[in-house]
């Protein structure tokens, strides 16, 4: 099983800057402990973060044929993305969609997502352990 | 680490009826994978099952001194219980909601959550494995 | 053919109070001529009233197997139970929404149904009447 | 007692298509069984059909002192057509409105209805035996 | 002049969570204010608390005939529940709506009340305070 | 000066019927107060009614060339007809919108109308007398 | 019969400023006008413009026993004005509403009127000849 | 293949008024370019024009078994028949609904169609060429 | 402690209008009864009405260092004034907020306050009693 | 050039509360910085503060001939007053709106202004040098 | 005439993926079949698809004065982006929109186009017909 | 004091065209005179302009560290973005936003900002004068 992790826009910045909201962990270090659980599941696993909508859109289109699932917390995109929406169906590679912070305890417009009725699941509120759980989804569900 | 499984209303007829949204599995079928899961975090876990708004708001009221963490499928209850949202926030345990369906993929009321906000994190989608995500997610995040 | 007619809320006081928007009859009335009804339409008939939403759960969930169809007059859960509508779908078992009054000509909240795009019907406006017109419908449209 | 059946637009149609929707009846089916079930309960009947919105306000006006109460399915001029409800206040004739299909499971316009609260009562969902039922209901609360 | 005084969910956990919402007295402490008040004002009361929403309504059911009024604060139940609305009405005996926090000054969803354009009047937020003056509104204007 | 007076649908059972809401005053009445008015400022009068939209768009469509304003009371079409709006705004006749209610203190949905806009003016409320009033503001703002 | 004619902020301004939405009439001018048509109709009439809602609340006060009915120009208070409602409901004096331009034809927030419900009527769009349609419709209705 | 064309509501006075909005052909002209290009495409064509919604239900009706599709310009019934709706889809004849004006580009309740998400598509915004390009379509995709 | 009681627009006609609303007391019993309660509570108070949203504004902005509390019932402004709200936060006074009648029960607009997320509490629906327990609420809960 | 300042209702409290959203400056040296800045501008100044709408409205009415634009803060009567937006408009002198706080990043309500259509720009959120910016706008875009 | 061609984000996965929604046809075969009908109709035709916004908003600006016309499918771009919106119309090139699905038949936010009300027209529904019609628009209305 | 001054998409395009909208200014010109003016104030400065969303949030990233101030007009991005918000919110520094029109007399969709709130300020409507009258403000209340 081949899995695509995809960290959308500003989340390059982690570890940086806001860690009551999003966590202390770097990327480099949520990357890490992906690929660490990974090798324990089996799985082969490649990570992508872009702070550019149409280089994701592209990322995603290139997996088809390589990639069996995808792994992806849009950040901002989650709320207004109806192009990132068509690239994840029209590729229909199925995904899980993750976040870091409880989307539903934020501001109004963090409560409505584009994505979320075309995903397999959705996990949300864990800090970097969100990606970890949503990669078990991805392997266990499979 | 003490855990309280809350599985709400109509849950126990998992696995007999409409497989196709909510899954192959019993209730009892996954309450021992729950405890499976349990043993190998090291965590004591307790369930309980009510079709009755107020024994589960019963049951979460004696958990306070006694439970850290409580994992809630609040099912239909989800959409429409302030009285449940009042019992975990005046107990202070703290808590992750899971749904089996994916929620934003079924009726629009299914949408809106009015836990969601108060809980740490929130795991919906992958079946009966949205529990044991629910579980491994309370552990990592304590 | 086995029908299960089931009572929401507050109908046990029937013919007690309000009779200008709810009529003079009594629920012992009403199930009086229920029964009657059912006889001479050949259909075993059984009525259950609770004002707890969970006894009404767990008497449907008991109702899988042995009753072919149900009669429900929701009451005020008609437009808030989640949980009634989960009990109704997860069974499986066919039913018919009554109200004794004309739910659009009342308070605008009562207008929305959570149950009966669920139902093969609605009946509502006519009193005691619209009891029997249900249990007609119900066996007329097996 | 007597009794006038008004048929809104495109029911002349019925029995011929989408009898997934609307049933296998024919209109002139329905107006059998309704003649029947009229005789079978004392009241004269008569029945009319128009796919013009003013010549059923006028069919209605008409009606004026030689009818006693109005059984109408007024299809898709129920979401839209405050005439009709005008005339139906207006003439002061009592009227129960009936659907063949269960309006509240179809397109979400289609669970508005301009007349139901002027009505005595509903009854939808049923196919053609809505207006049985609907007949019944006008006798039996007359 | 007899009164019965109806706690709604969660209230029997009142001054061991959330003092800065519901303030630091325990409901025994209110109970025996309330005594104390109506024995001041000749008023024969009586408690009543549960987490059940039925338990509540068939409580006041079981009022008509030997209860004046009802002192009432519903707690989560005044934002969902058309069911204890109906309860009310249907008895037909006249009550007082309390809450101990300012229920204008919490999330949104709390502004609304089933029950409010069907009671006497309404106060909030002077905490167990809140309670005696319903009492005493109560009674002056009986 | 020509002036048209078009009378929508049901306005024919004027007098006869709902007197508090629309006053005791038959058409024919209203319509010899308006030709009598006519005589007295000096304009020559047609008065048209019909209960059906095609024929009134029909009426307004042949006005062109031979009418220099008209008197419309569009009853039951003021909220409901895009239609009637473009036959008005296509023969570019000016108008005056009346109504013998006032809409503002009805149902919610009569306090919307689709012409208004587009109308010189609007006098509601006054019964018949908005009529006349309705003539005297298209002569007097000529 | 006495009239009192009010008119609303900024109108002592007509004449002077945008004549394309509010004619080229001055307020003295169309005082002159009414008290010329009062004279013809044999009615008392007296105006008073105010630019303060205060002073517009205390003068219909005053009128209380000493004025037959109001002619009301609210101006910008129409869309925002409780206080105004409630003077004009508490001295229970009718009052006819009227409007210089078609408030249907301007900005959103103008079609709304918190007075409207509680007038006898309203005459819109005619400038200011909307007062003398006003006034007539005071003497006519009496 | 047979195309019926139907021409909606007040379509009969083209190019005689409001050219700015709706073009300079008048219906005669845009009948004959069809004509033309429907030889030209080797389809059989037939045109219809009613102000009377009934009429156009009457004519959609008839078309069932002699027509392969139908080119309609719906007018103002655009916005508000479902009476119109219900014809179309209960012949199941296929069909494109067209518009000259760009209806996004108007009052804002003419961006809302009835029929859109049930035709094959939709061309506006082109004038009378909106009819020829409807008519290409309706061909090139049978 | 020194406590100010604020009448707002039209209080002064209490007793003289719509008693079924607002009850029979005059302003100035209401008052003689705030007094004597006051001086059974050992409390100094000062009433003031005023129908002028700009003079109740500064009555409260020189309220500052002499008043410890506010009773308030803002009547028509409760729905409408953003300033009377700035001029109690900006002065920092702590008040409650009082109304004769159960605005709950009255039009909709009535049900949203501008002050009460700001107020200590709510009172309101016990006629000129709503006033007598917001004083005692400001005293008990000082 | 002649510049009228216009400060709203409780801006005289200012330096004195909330200095945590309003800034430290009294008005007095909000005004002398003012008129130092117009001095150094070439432009004459006037300022005016009250807590009266109607004050304000008359304030702008005599300003005509004598001002060429207006700088206004509206306080707390920017989101609810139709007459002081028509007295802006009636009066035709240019005007900028400023505010002290940033309006966007408080109450829900405060983000709606029913002036800044009609102004010809907007500045918001630099305490007292907001005003400073918006006289300099007023003069760099004269 | 110079026509560009451009096609929004994922349209380069046509022909590959969801053909039951977009139609069997690839990107390259759209253009093959866009550059015959242009040489048959004797017109400059190029095209460009890209999955970036801002690319796409460069290309329009870079069309300034070498291009006519823009005929464009925004695909997700449609519904969320005011930056497309803002280069159209900050070029003012001409432009038609065009979808291959019926956009009215899919999701609820695919009804709502940012674009739809600047473009000359629209066309939808037809798969790669909806260009060629698009074409046919540009140059007849040309 | 380092400012980075940020020109959001299709800003490159002013004084080239739609001049009534957004002034004549090339962003050249608006650049100068921002440089000139921040030489006068002592601050550095830098400009960058882009027409891709993920390219101004990498600007701003790479901001972190070496700007102590942003002035932004983020155009057509102001009102969909949550990107570009989340990227001001990451990195911490404070910022202006500024824009040329008045966002408020535009398209409604145009009065929301997903970056208001976050700002310190805003100022809109004085074409290019708004930037000089942010980086004044930036400066000031620094």
């Amino acid at each position: 099983m081949r899995v695509l992790v995809i960290h959308g826009p500003n989340l390059n910045l982690l570890g940086r800057r806001e860690p009551e909201i999003y966590g202390g962990s770097t990327l480099e270090q949520i990357d890490d402990s992906l690929v660490a659980l990974a090798t324990e599941l089996g799985v082969e696993l490649e990570t992508f973060q872009s702070n550019q909508e149409g280089e994701i859109v592209e990322r995603i289109q290139t997996a088809m044929g390589s990639v069996d699932a995808i792994l992806i917390n849009p950040a901002g995109l989650t709320h207004t993305s109806v192009v990132l929406r068509d690239a994840l169906l029209a590729t229909g590679i199925r995904f899980v969609e993750v976040h870091l912070s409880n989307i539903h305890a934020r501001e109004e417009f963090r409560r409505v997502s584009l994505l979320a009725d075309a995903a397999d699941g959705v996990v949300c509120g864990f800090g970097s352990e969100s990606y970890l759980l949503g990669l078990r989804a991805l392997v266990s569900t499979a």
